[in-house]
């Protein structure tokens, strides 16, 4: 049985789109069990309204919704303990969870998270990874924002714990991993990413199977399984791709519908049409993966709706299952050697440098 | 009239590309000139068959060629003051030309630009820009690779060069421009870039109308005339918009071709397609132009057709009818003062650092 705390009061929409959300992974999951943190008032009478939710869940009443505009700070004097965010990441710590899922804001997700479940020894910084739908299916790709600029030791880390996820998710035994980059020579580029790219070469770790540079044409063709970069440069590709989609989604949009004949040639390529927009849909794959930290935390967009919700939860269960917390131990134990090379108490501190 | 220095040995084609892109730019512009730069036996039989470009050139032997694979070191040290590269810029420098195209290798035009037409005073490192396809037209977005990593001085350097850009091919009197960042809040970000942002918005330039921080997908959206960014995360911008676009056409391919329905789709709306095609074609956008030099030089992509070629010897023809090397040294003083608040000196060694 996989449990994922929910935090119902996140996103857009709370518990009005989180509980639909639900009900679909219900359906399509019989061994999931559900623990959803919210206010009693808000969350019940829709629940009353999903039996089998009601059904496969338990239900905790928290006075404190985390609202979508909070500074990080703020959540965390107002909301530590007891809202309904914090509550759904505690139920990882504490173990009544396997994973934790809140469409609630980034911000302070990520402040409540590291705060709660402390960032894994021997790793740094967290970080934020995406799945990035690509030609040849899907790729991981972090850091997409958790933290801005990363060392070559750092890019390493995201290597081994992005390398774990898609070993987790698509089931690949050694993915490969690509280091996001302005050239695939090795002369070219960040010292930092050279740095990351000599060690990984020299180490060439087990659990992964080092490609070199990728450039960022590469993240879409799929030339590797994991693409690793700090979080300014990341977040902004992302943030690209995705208005580029929107972009070019508009343009066709426009063709479409200009003249009589392209709009018969739309009637007849419904399907078609049909396909390309599953394709493009982001709600597909909507879920940021917190990594790096004791537990995963996934967040879904804020502005998701019921599908997208539950893609972020589907994605929370495929980690749950194939235990990936374990999964990423296993793999930094091997590659720091058992007794961890870094000082321990220096990566606790490094966890809230940046709240 | 415009006179425009050309390097016919550059790109994946040589001149059987760039002399037929000349004769589209010279069949729409009868007051254009071109300079000709390359090997007399390989030039000579294509320009023979092109006689409005022969008409309206004057053609200059140069023993070497630079290769698309040397290294800008090789290239400067062998085809100084002779390759049809060096000697194309050269004419710039000399007031022979107005502007200087090359399809050659970015590296190796770069490091010649930059020892030959030197940094301009005030400006510690040149800009690559690229013209940006938006839903609202075109944005000038830089750097797009240059040099990696940009403090608040250069980032702000770079805002001066892009606007002066923008005015000169778009006609604006005063362009938006906007600092891209990994959140539109002024307490985001990098350092640097919340520094730029701090004295743009205090500087208030004339020149131009500073917006604030944009994100990844603000590129797409034209919400802006000019994005300034470091060239590490403007050219992953770049190459990721790029990639996504050549993903989604793929898509499209694809779902348009795989019933008979969609065919019969494809068949009525095959002008929406080419419309689309060309809205989404990157040879319409063709041409980095390199800036912050004392020239414009534009670099066209390799692996351009004649189509290409000519796209970009349009938009250098359009930034030297403009002047906007004057346009560029009037902002530059109107920003620090017409004694330039910086070394010179110091500006000029930096040229050559990342070569």
């Amino acid at each position: 049985m996989i449990r994922i705390a929910i935090d119902a009061m996140g996103g857009d929409h709370g518990p009005e789109v989180v509980i639909p959300g639900l009900d679909k992974v219900a359906e399509r999951r019989p061994d999931v069990r559900f623990l959803i943190f919210g206010r009693h008032e808000t969350v019940m009478p829709v629940l009353a309204r999903y039996p089998r939710v009601e059904q496969a869940s338990e239900f905790f009443h928290c006075e404190i919704a985390v609202r979508m505009d909070d500074k990080p700070s703020q959540a965390l004097r107002q909301g530590r303990y007891k809202s309904s965010m914090w509550r759904a990441i505690e139920a990882v710590k504490d173990g009544s969870a396997d994973v934790c899922v809140s469409a609630g804001n980034t911000g302070a997700l990520m402040a409540m998270s590291k705060f709660c479940l402390r960032t894994m020894v021997s790793i740094e910084r967290p970080a934020i990874a995406a799945i990035w739908p690509t030609v040849r299916g899907e790729s991981v790709v972090l850091d997409v924002g958790a933290t801005i600029g990363a060392d070559a030791d750092q890019l390493i880390d995201f290597a081994i714990l992005g390398s774990a996820m898609a070993r987790s998710i698509f089931g690949i035994e050694r993915p490969s991993v690509g280091l996001l980059n302005v050239g695939v020579e090795e002369i070219k580029g960040q010292e930092e990413v050279k740095e990351a790219g000599r060690l990984l070469r020299e180490a060439n770790p087990k659990s992964m199977d080092y490609h070199g540079f990728v450039e960022g044409d590469d993240i879409g063709k799929g030339t590797v399984d994991v693409v690793v970069t700090e979080g300014f440069a990341g977040n902004i590709a992302l943030k690209t791709a995705e208005g580029t989609a929107k972009q070019i989604g508009q343009y066709l949009r426009s063709a479409m519908t200009r003249t009589l004949m392209s709009k018969i040639g739309a009637i007849f390529a419904r399907d078609a049409f049909r396909r390309l927009k599953e394709k493009m849909d982001v709600r597909r794959a909507n879920g940021g993966v917190f990594l790096g930290l004791n537990g995963i935390v996934v967040k879904s967009h804020g502005g998701a709706d019921d599908e997208g919700f539950a893609a972020a939860v589907d994605l929370a269960y495929d980690m749950g299952r194939s235990k990936l917390i374990d999964a990423i131990r296993r793999d930094l134990e091997t590659f720091h050697g058992s007794a961890g090379k870094r000082d321990v108490a220096g990566a606790k501190d490094a966890g809230s440098e940046d709240l």
